[in-house]
């Protein structure tokens, strides 16, 4: 006879079971992005949402040919447990590319499931409740998201189109002292925008002066078309120390392999190890032996420049197609690299209510108030050009200038810029 | 010109940058069985510290095949991003794998890395800072960890061979009220013992009496060599909502994979997939795929079959030899099933202090203490028998005696048992 007398009553007789949450899921939502990743299942609707690589340029026989190569001839290690910090292979090769910009030892390498779990193991290793984090005004969303399950809470830096504003960093530097600050310097997250040299010496200065760490997010800085290659701010003079880079084979070679890497210097290392130790003992040993093989075995520049030509064309598709149909007053980015437009409806536009008329139109993006620590800018919307061929980006596009006209009730919208 | 005025000086001509570090990584150290296995790679050391499988064993020719079938038939699939709750495919096999014991739909299913991963998962989702859990004396060490990251407190609840004491657990919870109990009923690690059906009933009778959630960790449930299966306290009457059950492939199939499941029903799965997606996102797609289609095109139970028969002869070899060598009032385990044998050596004889004695001699195991979240008894031991053959398992207990002998300045250790 069992009836419940606890206050999460367990019988059948009485209302149902629910587990008591943790704190730390007040105010933690899933990922407008997923949610909406989600809707898209349902049909024939063009997605701009998503950073989704295209998969017909995936190196698919050359990334089969690595896996075949690891459980032909190294199976007995691609099976087993393995070490925490990640498959030595793969770090001395993490380390090689990372070395073109950053002298870096394999040592200096903790493999992680994607950048993800980077951003996810540093904050769990720095961040107590209440720590505060300053992040880019828009930011990368799933870094607040991993952040906040830490109990951090993140203050926008306030920028322009180089970037955060190095004065108004070191007011709020000196206003909440942050644990961290928390960059995407190369082809941003939202924003695609990439931050010149100058003011990353600017930035690194005000860090330095303060003895302030940096976690500078890299996943895209390879995903290059025109312009110069720009160093991290890790590289420059005093950085390498103060600062954890994140790094990812997502967007250059595969996500779904889920393989990544956080470059730091000294005790950091051996502390975030305890926390991935914790959260999952190691990464997946094959993939990394695969991807290791993969690295070796390929020219890993070559494919990246394949992509870089083709996604250089879709940008420079949706870029075109977006400039015919903008409303009057709205402004977009025009990045060298990366995988995001940025744009700027303005005209009282709330894109999260957009969104649905967009998606009945056919057409899905993420409204850009998904991409903002506090007060977001509504009328702000990112769109991903890496997923669709140019015919289709003109279609989505037009679709999209359908839904802002259905929901602006404007029957002819002025060209934009 | 950068010099520091911060707390953590960032400048060459100061003190070596370092991170502050986490609150909640006082305390938190690393699994002293991943530092042995370090020290293991030195040389000759027989092993029987980890519960590391037998790599001849892996159905290697079958995972390659698996592979190979994902990447060369479903590559964009594999390759890209994907569903937080994991790969449907593989959540239907498990969730079939499962219903043999408890009905399980793919819906319940959250595809873990692992079962540390389920195990973290978990404590993000349920665990606030200070919130207590009642654990096995002794329990899983890793488990304590993971909990440990999210601030709780372990406290050990008494228990004879068959397991936790109902009486001593309603007494804890009514003291304590813990967020849930974390138990390892069926071959339990490190002591091996299966919890019988009767002490099952019981303890299911005092949580659902208390409202009390459970979490069932079963990564070894189906390596069983003698005696009759017993069911998952979850598949117990008014048990199902109320318990978070853990599966793993870890054991049966291959560890370097890093795949495993959580089962569970409501609202729960939804916030274990929030925590789940600011950890990483998802799991890697080209693994649940490949277990997926090694599940449905390979008969696991046979293959358990094989794994069963060579773990029952060295846990066979094990049991035989230490009876040889054991001091006099050392006892110890005969377990069932599972991947360890669990020794007291009593005599005052501090295992931890034993260790480098054996290492010296040759052999490894793990010190009993790193298994009790609280007042340890020291002269425990737990012994792997899965990983090495008959032969070189006696060699290894040769080699323990001699430790043991050396260490007590026993010139010749009475017979045990």
């Amino acid at each position: 006879m069992n009836h419940s007398t606890g206050k999460n009553p367990g019988s059948r007789t009485t209302l149902p079971w629910t587990f008591p949450l943790a704190d730390r899921l007040t105010g933690v939502r899933s990922s407008p992005v997923r949610e909406i990743l989600s809707i898209l299942s349902r049909g024939d609707v063009i997605s701009f949402a998503g950073g989704i690589p295209d998969p017909e340029l995936f190196a698919v026989e050359e990334i089969r040919a690595a896996f075949d190569h690891v459980l032909t001839h190294h199976a007995s290690k691609a099976l087993q447990y393995a070490s925490t910090e990640g498959e030595p292979a793969l770090r001395e090769q993490a380390a090689a590319r990372m070395s073109r910009q950053l002298p870096t030892t394999a040592a200096q390498i903790q493999i992680t499931s994607g950048s993800q779990e980077g951003l996810y193991l540093i904050g769990q290793a720095l961040l107590d409740p209440g720590d505060v984090v300053l992040v880019e005004r828009p930011t990368y969303l799933a870094a607040v998201q991993a952040f906040a399950l830490s109990g951090a809470r993140m203050i926008g830096i306030p920028a322009d189109e180089d970037g955060v504003l190095p004065d108004e960093l070191e007011q709020l530097i000196e206003r909440h002292r942050p644990k961290f600050v928390y960059l995407i310097p190369t082809f941003q997250n939202p924003t695609g925008m990439c931050m010149p040299a100058g003011r990353r010496h600017q930035v690194a200065e005000v860090l330095l002066r303060t003895g302030t760490a940096l976690v500078e997010d890299d996943p895209y800085g390879e995903l290059r078309f025109s312009g110069d290659p720009v160093s991290p701010i890790a590289a420059l003079p005093g950085m390498q120390a103060q600062t954890l880079v994140l790094n990812s084979m997502s967007k250059i070679t595969a996500p779904g392999l889920r393989v990544g890497w956080i470059r730091g210097e000294g005790q950091i290392l051996r502390s975030i190890a305890i926390v991935k130790q914790a959260v999952g003992l190691h990464s997946p040993v094959t993939d990394q032996l695969a991807v290791a093989r993969y690295l070796a075995t390929n020219d890993l520049d070559r494919h990246i420049g394949r992509l870089n030509a083709v996604y250089k064309s879709r940008r420079d598709a949706m870029h075109t197609e977006l400039a015919r149909i903008l409303p009057e007053g709205a402004t977009m980015t025009n990045p060298d690299g990366g995988m995001f437009l940025w744009v700027r409806l303005g005209n009282d536009i709330d894109t999260s209510h957009l969104l649905p008329a967009a998606v009945e139109e056919g057409v899905a993006f993420v409204p850009g108030s998904a991409f903002y620590a506090h007060d977001p800018d509504k009328t702000t919307l990112r769109l991903s050009y890496v997923t669709n061929s140019p015919d289709v980006i003109a279609e989505g596009i037009k679709r999209l200038s359908r839904a802002i006209r259905t929901h602006s009730k404007q029957p002819s919208p002025a060209a934009a810029r």
